[in-house]
C-alpha cells in the first residue's frame, strides 16, 4: 500500500496559534485613522470588535494559546488530512512529490471555519448577542453561520445581491444553520437605503455589503462585526493549517521546497505558509508562492501603499498591495479571490521578498482543477484551484529541470457548491480576461498620497 | 478536551470484506429466472457482470480479500471518522452516548464509493471498457463516475429525466469526472425509444433508467452494468463501514446497544450493521434498526416474497420485501430511499428477527436533520437524516427510561447537494404523505404467486 493520507489524532491539534508579527523582518506599518492619519487606537476599534480580538490584532507575541472551547469544536474536522498526490504525480510524470492539505473537510467546506469559530467564541465571551458580516461567494458567510449555531449567536449576513440570487445553495446552507441572510443593498441600513434610492436595481458589491454590516455593528451595542480575511487575527487563526502540515510532513520525514496557497485576502495562504516562513526567516531554504487570478492581480500588478480595506472607505487605512479600493474586478468564478487588496502581513512579506506572487488566467486554472478531480477525486473550489495550477506548474518545471522537489499546497475548500462554474467551463463559456490598457493605473491614480 | 473524533490510520483500513451469507441463520433463497422459475446460473449473469463479481454475489465464504488497488483508492477517504455526538447529546439531555460514522468524507459525498471503486476495479480487470448504470437522486451515478475516472473506464449514466432537469449540480459533478450523463428515457436505446414514442414528454423513472442501462450492457460486448445497492456483492463491499466502527469503538472501550442505518436498497444499513450482526448471531445482545420513509414503507408494510428488482421486470426474481415492482412511491426529498423493495440479505434478516424496521415521515426527519446540523455542524443528506431521527428517538426513550445506552448510526452522506430539499422544509412546503387506503395492497395483488 502506498502512503496516501497522513492523519493526526485530535490530540495533535495545535494548542497555540503562530503569530508571524513576532518575527517579521520589517514590522507592519500601523493602520491609520483616515481622518487624522494617526495610528488607530484599540478603543477606536472596540465599537465593532471585542477587546480580545483587538489584542490579537496588534500583538507581537509569537505564540497565542487556543482556548479549550475552540479546540473542542476544531475536533469536528481538525486535524485535517495531508495527502500525497500519487495519482496526480503519475499523470504529470514528475520526479517531484506533491502534498496537499485538505481544508474542505470542515462542515462549511473551507478553511474559513478556523477563524469563524474563534471569532464567534471571543464575541460570545464579550457578551455580544449578534454578529453582522458580509459574504460574496458565500464561503465566509456559511463559516460564520456555522460558528453562530455552535455558540448561540445570531448571525446576520449581508450577501451581495447578485450572489444571493445566483447561489441559492449557499444561502440555504446559511439559513439551515440558523443565520439571517439579507440581499445587499437592503433597506435595513442607511447605506443600503441610500444606494437603493439612487438605483433600485443595484446588484450589490462586496464593498456595499461591508458598509451595511459595519453600520449594523457600529449602531447596535449588542452587535459586532466580523471579517473573514485580511486582518492579522484572521491569519493568526489560520496558522493551525501550516502547524499541522509541519507535524504531518515530519511523520514521513519530509519538508517542502515550495509552499503554495491561493491568495484573495490572504488568509489561507498565511495559514499554510507562516509556520514555514518562520523557518525561512531563520535561514531555511524554502519558497512560498501566493497565487492570484490574472483578473484581480493585486500582488503582481498592484501598488504597496496605504488604502482602505473596503470599497466605501469606512475602514482604517491599511498598508497593503492594492489595485485601488474602488477597483471592481471582472466577474470571475473564483469569487473569493475578487478583492482589491491583500492582507497587510502578506503584502509586507511579499515586499521583503519572503513570498513570491504569481497570477493565472481562469482557463488554465479550470484545466488544472479537472485534472486534479480526475486523479485525486476531490472537485476543488475555483479559488483553491489556483494553488493546484501553480503546484502542477512547479512539478512540470522540476521535470524539465530533472530535479525532484517537494511541493506542498493548501486545498482550501471543495467545489461542491461551485458546480455552475464547472458547467461554464465544460460548456466552453469561460474566457480569460484581458485588461484594457491603463485601467489599473487609472484606479490607482485616484488614491490619496500618504507617506 | 472531550474525545470527539475517533480516527484510524490508513493502515487500519480493513483488508477483507465480511460476507454475512456465511453466517445467516436462514440461507438466502436463490434468484430465479423469471421464465423458467429455476435458479439463475452464473453464466446467465455474465452478459452484464464480470465473473469475479458474480462469484462474490453467490459466495458463502466469510471473509473476502480486498485487492491492494482498491485499498490504495480507499485511502483517499478511508478510514472514515467515527464521531461522538457530544453537542447533540447535550441538546437532548440524554444519558445515552451517540456515535456516528461519517461516510460523507468520500469525494462523491456518500458511502456509495465503497462499492463503485470495487466494481470499477473488477470490471477493468475483466477487460471491460465501459460501464452503464442508472441514477435517480445522483449519489450512485456520481460515485461510479468518480470510480471510472480512477480506472480509465467510460461511464454512461442514465439519469431519470426529472432529476436531470432538477439537479444540475449532480449532473455537472458526474461530467466533471468525465462521465456521460443521458436523461432517461432517451433515444439511445430500444426501451427508451419505445417509451418516447408513446409519450414524448415522459419524465422518466428509476425503472426505465435501469432498463436502458441494462440494455446497453447486454447488447455491447465491451460494456457491463453496475448496480449501487440491493445485491449481495454491493452490501459486501460496504462492510468496511461496520468493520472500521468496531475497531474505533474498541479504541474507546465501547460497544453499541443499538446500530441504526437508513434503508433504501439496504447497502449502507448492511455496511454498518453486518459486522455487528455477526456478533449478534453469535449471542451478543444488540439491536439493529433499519429506518425507511413512511412514503416508501417496504420493510414495515411490504410483503416478503419473490419480485423483480426493477420496475420493467428485466431482472431475475429476488426474494425480498416488496411493495410491488410497479409501485411508484410519492416524490419525496430522500430520493435514495424511493425503492419498491430492499436487499434480499436485509429482508431475510428482518424476516428472521435480527433486524427491526421503523418508518418516519419527512417532517420529523427534517426536524432531526436541522437539530443535527446546528449541533454537530454537518448538514446531512435527507436519506441519512432518517437514521438521525431514529437515533434521536432512541436517545429520548433512554432518557424517559433513565437507562443510558450506546447508540451508533451511519451518517451515509452529506447534504451539500440537497439544499433545495432544505429550502422546501424551511419554507414550510414539505408535508407528510398519507397513503390512500388499499394502494399498497392493490400493487401487491398484481404480483405473480411463486411458492
Amino acid at each position: 500500500m502506498e502512503k496516501t493520507k497522513i492523519t493526526l489524532d485530535e490530540n495533535d491539534i495545535p494548542r497555540q496559534w503562530y503569530n508571524i508579527s513576532a518575527d517579521m523582518p520589517t514590522p507592519l506599518r500601523p493602520p491609520l485613522n483616515p481622518k487624522t492619519l494617526k495610528p488607530i487606537t484599540p478603543d477606536e476599534l472596540s465599537a465593532i470588535f471585542p477587546m480580545s480580538i483587538i489584542e490579537q490584532e496588534v500583538s507581537t507575541q509569537r505564540w497565542i494559546d487556543i482556548p479549550e472551547e475552540i479546540i473542542n469544536i476544531y475536533t469536528l474536522w481538525r486535524p485535517s488530512p495531508l495527502y500525497r498526490a500519487h495519482r496526480l504525480e503519475r499523470a504529470l510524470s514528475t520526479p517531484s512529490k506533491i502534498y496537499y492539505k485538505y481544508e474542505g473537510v470542515s462542515p462549511a467546506g473551507s478553511h474559513k471555519t478556523n477563524t469563524s469559530i474563534a471569532q464567534a467564541y471571543y464575541n460570545k465571551q464579550a457578551g455580544i448577542k449578534r454578529i453582522a458580516t458580509e459574504t460574496g461567494a458565500g464561503q465566509w458567510g456559511s463559516a460564520l453561520a456555522l460558528a453562530g449555531s455552535f455558540f448561540g449567536l445570531d448571525i446576520t449576513v449581508y450577501m451581495v445581491k447578485v450572489s444571493f440570487n445566483q447561489k441559492p445553495y449557499r444561502r440555504i446552507q446559511m439559513e439551515s444553520w440558523g443565520a439571517k441572510v439579507i440581499p445587499s443593498p437592503s433597506d435595513t441600513t442607511n447605506s443600503g437605503r441610500a444606494i437603493l434610492q439612487k438605483d433600485p436595481d443595484n446588484n450589490g458589491s462586496l464593498g456595499i455589503a461591508i458598509s451595511e454590516a459595519i453600520e449594523v455593528a457600529a449602531t447596535n451595542k449588542d452587535t459586532n462585526y466580523s471579517l473573514g480575511s485580511v486582518l492579522n487575527h484572521v491569519l493568526l487563526h489560520q496558522t493551525v493549517i501550516g502547524l499541522e502540515c509541519k507535524k504531518q510532513l515530519e511523520l514521513v520525514n519530509d519538508y517542502p521546497d515550495v509552499v503554495i496557497g491561493c491568495c484573495g485576502g490572504g488568509s489561507n495562504l498565511g495559514g499554510v505558509s507562516f509556520p514555514f516562513l518562520y523557518d525561512k526567516i531563520n535561514g531555511k531554504a524554502l519558497r512560498v508562492i501566493a497565487v492570484e487570478p490574472e483578473s484581480c492581480p493585486t500582488l503582481t500588478k498592484g501598488e504597496f501603499r496605504y488604502d482602505f480595506g473596503d470599497t466605501a472607505g469606512l475602514t482604517p487605512l491599511l498598508m497593503l498591495h492594492t489595485l485601488g479600493h474602488d477597483f471592481i474586478p471582472p466577474a470571475i468564478h473564483a469569487g473569493g479571490l475578487r478583492y482589491h487588496a491583500d492582507a497587510p502581513q502578506v503584502c509586507q512579506l511579499v515586499q521583503d521578498g519572503l513570498i513570491e506572487a504569481r497570477a493565472y488566467g481562469q482557463l488554465s486554472v479550470f484545466e488544472a482543477a479537472l485534472l486534479f478531480a480526475k486523479t485525486e477525486g476531490i472537485i476543488p473550489a475555483p479559488e483553491s484551484s489556483h494553488a493546484i495550477r501553480c503546484a502542477i506548474d512547479e512539478a512540470l518545471i522540476s521535470k524539465e529541470e530533472g530535479k525532484a522537489k517537494t511541493i506542498l499546497f493548501n486545498l482550501s475548500g471543495h467545489g461542491n457548491l461551485d458546480m455552475m462554474a464547472y458547467a461554464s467551463y465544460l460548456e466552453g463559456k469561460i474566457k480569460d480576461y484581458e485588461y484594457p490598457d491603463g485601467l489599473i493605473k487609472e484606479s490607482l491614480s485616484k488614491l490619496p498620497v500618504i507617506s
